[in-house]
C-alpha cells in the first residue's frame, strides 16, 4: 500500500534533503531510517521537492510503498520516536497507488524570512537571513508584481538545474513587513533549482535601492543565469506547502514556525 | 565609566547565565570574554536576572565598569564580533555610576511559550515546551488572576532559592492562544528562583483539567514548596524585558523572537 506523510524539519544541521555522498547527514536518510524501523523492511521515500542544505521544511510531503500493516497513529508515533529532534512527521494519510508526492502536486509555496535590522539576532540565527541595510518593501512588492505569471525563468534557475523546461507559472509573490521581519511568500505550479533564492537575491538588491524596480523583469527577460543577481542565502528559506488535487483528501496542516505569511 | 547593554541569547546550548563549575559553557563567560577583548582589560558583568540552563534571553540587561574609551558602536560591533552565534548585544548605553542592572530594576517580564498540539515540532524544538493534551486557556486565565498581586510566593520558589524575602508583587499574568501556541507573560517587581516555571507548572495542570481552577491559589496559601506542583521545563522560558527608572533613559528594544505577547 502507498502512504503519504507531511514532514517538518529544521534544516540547519542537515546537508539538505538528499546527497550523493555517503556519511553525510540528510533528511531523506533520517526519514527512511525511521520508517524502515517502523515497517520492519527497507523503505524508500519520494518527496514533493528536494531542499538544499540549511533550508527548512514546514510542509514537505513524501510518499512510499510498504507491505507492513500499521495504523496511521503507529506510523506517526513510531516514526517520530525513531526520528531525531530536528525532523518530525506532521500527518499520515493512506493514499491510492496513483498518488505521487512530486508528480501529483498542483502547486507549491515557499517562504523566505528576512531579519531586517542593524544588529544580528541569536534567537533567529539559522532561521532568517539577516540584512542590516533598510529594505523598502514597497519597491520589492512592485518588482515582484512584474515577474508574476507564466515565464521562462532561465535567469533565475541554478546553472546546474536539470529540469527539462525553464517555464514555470508564478501565481503570486506576496511580501509583508512586521516588526523587524520581512517575509516573502512564493506560490507557483513548480520551482526550478534555486529559483526562490535567486528571485529573493534580486528583490533584496531592489529593496536596498542598489537596483531599480524594473531590474527584476529585465533579469527575467535575459533568459540567462549569468546576468542574474546573487543567490540569497539558504537559512531564511522554508518549504511551506504543497497543494494536491482534492480527491487525494490530504491534511493541509504544516509545521509550527509561526512565520507563515497567511497567519499575519 | 559604567556601561549598560541589552543582551539576547538562545539558551539551548548553554548551562545558564552563570555556573560555579569550570569548563562549562555559560552566557556570562561568553559575554565577559568578548567584552574583555574589546576593552583590552578583564571585564566582569552583572546581570538583571540570572537564567537557568536552556532558558532564553530576549531582553537581558547587564552593566560593567571599564577604563577603556570606545564608542557605543565599537562596543556593539566589536562585542558581537567576538560573541558566538547564540549570544548577541542588542544595544549599548553609557550610564551613571549609580545604575545597577539588578538593583536599579523596577520590574521584569518573562514569557513562557507552550506548543499545544498532538505532535511534536522540530522547528520549535528547544524554543517551546510541548504539551500534547488540550489546554483550556480560560481555566488557566482564571487561575492566574487569583495569584496576581503582592504575596508570599514561598510555594512557588525553588527549595534552594536564596532570596531573603519570599514576598513579590505580581503585576499581571497574561495568557493568550494563537494557532497551536499558548503564551504566558509574567510581569512582577522581581522573581524568585524557578517562580515562573513553578507557576506555569501549576497552570498547565489546571489547563489540562487535572486540577481545579482554585488550586493555584491554594498552593500559594500553603507557603510551602513541598505542596506545590511540578516545575515546567526550561526550554519554553524567555527573559523578555527589564524596566528601569526613566532617568536612566535606556533603550527598550528586545530580541527578535516574534513571540512577544505584546505583539499579538
Amino acid at each position: 500500500m502507498r502512504i503519504a506523510m507531511g514532514i517538518e524539519y529544521d534544516g540547519s544541521q542537515f546537508h539538505g534533503w538528499q546527497s550523493q555522498c555517503e556519511g553525510i547527514r540528510t533528511i531523506q536518510r533520517e526519514v527512511e531510517f525511521a520508517l524502515s524501523k517502523v515497517a520492519n523492511h527497507p523503505i524508500s521515500v519520494i518527496c514533493a521537492g528536494r531542499t538544499d542544505a540549511l533550508v527548512h521544511g514546514m510542509g514537505q510531503v513524501i510518499h512510499f510503498d510498504t507491505t507492513s500493516k500499521r495504523t496511521k497513529r503507529n506510523w506517526l508515533m513510531g516514526g517520530n520516536a525513531y526520528l531525531p529532534n530536528d525532523v518530525n512527521i506532521i500527518w499520515v494519510s493512506f493514499v491510492n497507488n496513483d498518488f505521487h508526492a512530486r508528480f501529483s502536486a498542483i502547486s507549491r509555496k515557499y517562504q523566505y524570512l528576512i531579519l531586517n535590522k542593524k544588529t544580528r539576532s541569536s534567537l533567529m540565527c539559522n532561521r532568517a537571513t539577516w540584512i542590516h541595510q533598510d529594505l523598502e518593501i514597497n519597491l520589492m512588492q512592485d518588482a515582484a508584481k512584474k515577474i508574476e505569471g507564466e515565464h521562462d525563468f532561465s535567469s533565475y534557475r541554478a546553472s546546474g538545474c536539470q529540469a527539462k523546461s525553464p517555464i514555470r507559472k508564478m501565481h503570486s509573490i506576496k511580501i509583508k513587513k512586521r516588526n523587524n521581519f520581512v517575509i516573502l511568500q512564493f506560490h507557483a505550479n513548480a520551482f526550478l533549482q534555486h529559483m526562490v533564492r535567486n528571485i529573493t537575491g534580486v528583490l533584496i538588491e531592489i529593496g536596498k535601492k542598489e537596483k531599480q524596480v524594473g531590474w527584476a523583469r529585465e533579469v527575467l527577460e535575459y533568459h540567462e543565469r549569468a546576468r542574474g543577481g546573487i543567490t540569497a542565502s539558504p537559512e531564511g528559506l522554508y518549504f511551506e506547502h504543497v497543494e494536491y488535487p482534492p480527491e487525494h483528501d490530504l491534511p493541509c496542516g504544516h509545521g509550527d514556525f509561526p512565520f507563515s505569511l497567511d497567519d499575519w
